[in-house]
């Protein structure tokens, strides 16, 4: 576990991965959607609080659903893809700690009584657990096209009406046509980015 | 670019890979923590934003200046580590906007003119990039270990004075000694964080 995965890996990982627009036509199972959680699920989180929820849509009615939510620019590739996921956060993430996080038995009520604390947990995790997906698709060949532009407000009356769960953003999901990409956009400098202390 | 990575680089990343509380002595170099910046930098962010921030404190100085600040539960196993990552976010990260996304000349504007878009973007997006930044240690065989245990005002006074920058979670790297692991947590079943639709 000390060495480092070999060049073609970290290529597909991040060296020669990209944001996709475009996906072929070959479907995306859910039996590889569930490969994809039982990847991603294990990714780090706070107290294993694990706040990050997932919808995958991926019939017709589900994309009808979402479609009016979307900014205009994202409207076309989302219908097209074979899976878009919703990442959310369940905002009573706290009610599974007793089975996730046995080890404290008064993490519950750390969270439950401290609305300010629970947010940041739910808004930081979920994030996290979104990029471990991204990740995630991509190490089992997948591409991925991550997007802020919808407005949440309509995403959570259509999807979550109970408010329990609330959107975070989105990915589309597929097999990478990669005729759909754009250029690939600069980084930050190191300097730009990082200090050493 | 569509296949699988191999079972061994899945453990790696995922299935296998644990957050570690304690390191080997072996050193971990300036040009590694390049290589890794390297890497992570790759990660999608919304706009390429790039909000994410990372102090890597690595001397006795840099340590004595953090300490104050980490839960007690969280003060050993920081001093002992090799490195340890400050994930901050810059509060302007839109003043790059220019070299880093030419193509939306109205881009800095955006984000300058609408502070609660450029906050959500900013704590959205250098949470991914932290978690980029974990998973890309770990694709290089480093062990992570990340924390949100710890008063970020104290690192944020500490640190970054001048408010521009302000501290999200910390990880501790190096080289992984297992015999600091915790029994490894449980997850929720695909069931209780995923619906199909």
């Amino acid at each position: 576990m000390t060495h480092s995965l070999d060049p073609a890996a970290l290529d597909q990982l991040f060296l020669q991965a990209r944001t996709f627009n475009k996906f072929t036509a070959e479907p995306v199972g859910d039996d590889l959607l569930r490969q994809l959680y039982d990847l991603y699920k294990w990714g780090p989180t706070s107290m294993n609080t694990q706040p990050g929820r997932v919808v995958f849509v991926r019939t017709e009615e589900g994309k009808q659903k979402l479609k009016p939510a979307l900014m205009p620019n994202n409207v076309d590739k989302t219908m097209a893809a074979p899976v878009v996921a919703i990442v959310a956060l369940d905002t009573a993430f706290y009610e599974h700690m007793p089975t996730q996080f046995p080890a404290n038995p008064a993490a519950r009520d750390l969270f439950a009584s401290n609305a300010g604390l629970s947010t940041d947990t739910a808004t930081r995790n979920s994030s996290l657990q979104g990029a471990y997906l991204i990740m995630a698709a991509r190490a089992l060949g997948l591409a991925a096209g991550p997007m802020s532009g919808f407005n949440p407000t309509m995403v959570n009356e259509a999807f979550f009406p109970d408010g329990r769960w609330k959107a975070n953003f989105l990915i589309n999901l597929g097999w990478g046509d990669p005729s759909g990409n754009r250029p690939r956009g600069p980084r930050l400098a190191f300097e730009d980015g990082v200090v050493l202390a």
